[in-house]
């Protein structure tokens, strides 16, 4: 099944009411009522008004998308999405592609930056491969789900990177992960990554779902020299002239340009969405998943935190173009799901303000003059 | 004793050899060589190099101030003083005078901002009432040391804010207020404080220190209406004008600019960095007292973290002109230690990943291609 399958413009026509659009369906906007009693919460604590800044915002927006204006936190889950990326062939990452399933490994035995970050945060990690080149079912690593839907994509360069039956099952990956993890408990769900080559991906999907130029969007990702970049940016040029008829389709842009690890970040948006849960968007490759779901299910981006403002490329420019402010801005450029993760203890932490300052009246504190 | 007691343009002159003095001749420069061991771990562990941004940053002063290549943690300290001033007769906050003791009766009692941030993070609150108007000894407030130096400061804009012995009492309140922390194990220390008017005189201390207008820094505090904006600029250029003579030396500078609270944050800069402790430098206030500490010391900035970009008046543009740049940008502008207390957190997890990431040998991850 190739493009022909989907609607010429208009929304795909994969089997109807499948996972995906179940999921889309069940979304409803974020709850301007328990948005409303937070505010209001949020002027009686002992604190000039406002003077929380961003940290008010945050409590808002998981009040509303919750539906629960006590803003309880029930935990925080990072979900890391592991797969390769056809498109590694042509030269496009500083690093060999066997770099993915070697750390998919260092993951799940806790020595990547995000295993750190999950163990000292104490949030549940969830490894996902959902196409790694290398194929690492038979070595028992500890926590990795293995929803494996090829060994990497195909090179977007040469043709589609996804068939849209791929697209659809790693979007469901993502959902049941987010699934998953609601159902263990999560009230909060980063999404993150591993994947050599990805930041091309990316950069196309970026550049399909903002109108901006690859140049413009594209970084060099884990450390590309000169002559990389300049491959880089005419393989995105490339892909996206090549695959022009299959942009005006959200479902079918995603299939197309790729990422089996992004479509199922994608997938956790929705499926967070869905079940009233809010998603923490890590850096520049998540960013380009939550476009994604954007374009799959407009007004989601209300649903979503973005953890932090990526050294990548032009992360910046796209979260602008986006209209969204993140809430960190480290210099980081790692991916994993880092910036997802320390995002989420400062929303923790909002939390935990917004529920336990005491008031003015039961403080005894004074008011505001006049 | 009065200004007369200050060599005029040079240093002070008060007893050689006080604590203050031990102080600032025990500070030794950052561990250039842990700062070096440090970068060189950086590079061998399984991300990018460069990719934790400003967290490896992070790292590399923190093993330096400590001079521990290992960059171990201890724990953490946020101290939080509390002062009232007597230019709040002058009209220049949005709350009343009360709110300064009631605040302090809040934070003991757990229900202030920092208490939640603190309780939330595991650091322990050091509580210090350095001069509050009300006097709450009687009142058994949990965890509150009285260090109090004057049920206030004088009014600035008529006469001197403090003494000189009262500024020096009030820096070693925050030089011995470091030691007791290092002594209980901490490695770091947050600094902020509580005291209403005090972001007037923490205007004048920057335009003091760093040359900038009045108008350029000042803000509007707790939330202070236009004309209380106006008395505000007024008094602080009355100020600055009436102690100009007083402005040539750092420590009279300090002592008639005033604020207990704010000498004290010096002193814990100064001892944080004689005791090799790094100190994370809350907002608006902190910040002059940072500046403060470092004409005190000039170089102890580099043994200074400072912890978020606060959204009080000219406060990018002091951190711009003292040339650091801050961890967090979270538009809070609450003072209290708050924003110094959720970057520690983001210190500690750099920590975390520093040491506990795996190579790119023991991990058996391939390194960057050429």
């Amino acid at each position: 099944m190739r493009f022909g399958d989907f609607g010429a413009g208009g929304r795909c026509n994969l089997k109807a009411m499948g996972l995906l659009e179940q999921t889309i369906g069940a979304i409803a906007p974020p709850d301007a009522a328990a948005a409303a009693q937070a505010a209001h919460r949020l002027d009686s604590l002992t604190k000039p008004r406002g003077s929380l800044g961003d940290l008010e915002a945050i409590a808002r927006r998981y009040a509303a998308v919750r539906g629960d204006p006590t803003a309880a936190f029930g935990g925080g889950a990072l979900t890391v999405f592991v797969a390769d990326h056809g498109v590694a062939e042509e030269g496009v990452s500083a690093y060999p592609q066997a770099v993915t399933g070697e750390m998919l490994r260092n993951i799940a035995r806790g020595g990547a930056a995000i295993s750190v970050l999950a163990r000292r945060l104490g949030y549940h990690l969830w490894i996902v491969d959902v196409g790694v080149a290398i194929d690492t079912t038979a070595e028992a690593l500890p926590g990795v789900l293995y929803r494996r839907i090829a060994a990497g994509t195909r090179n977007v360069a040469r043709e589609p990177a996804m068939s849209p039956e791929q697209a659809r099952a790693a979007l469901e990956a993502g959902i049941e992960t987010a699934h998953a993890a609601a159902a263990a408990g999560a009230t909060l769900i980063g999404i993150g990554e591993m994947g050599i080559a990805n930041s091309t991906a990316a950069a196309a999907l970026l550049a399909a779902a903002t109108g901006l130029a690859p140049a413009h969007l594209a970084g060099r990702g884990t450390g590309l020299d000169n002559p990389g970049m300049r491959r880089k940016l005419e393989v995105i040029a490339r892909a996206l002239e090549l695959h022009r008829t299959a942009l005006a389709d959200p479902l079918a842009t995603l299939a197309t340009l790729g990422g089996f690890e992004i479509a199922a970040m994608a997938g956790v948006c929705l499926g967070g969405a869905a079940r009233r849960v809010p998603v923490v968007v890590d850096g520049f490759i998540a960013t380009a998943a939550a476009a994604a779901a954007e374009r799959l299910r407009p007004g989601l981006l209300a649903h979503l935190f973005f953890g932090h403002r990526s050294a990548e490329g032009g992360h910046a420019l796209a979260l602008e173009r986006l209209g969204v402010r993140p809430i960190l801005d480290l210099g980081m450029r790692l991916g994993e799901g880092t910036g997802a993760a320390l995002a989420m203890s400062v929303i923790e932490s909002a939390l935990a303000l917004y529920r336990e300052m005491a008031t003015f009246e039961s403080a005894g504190v004074s008011e505001k003059i006049g």
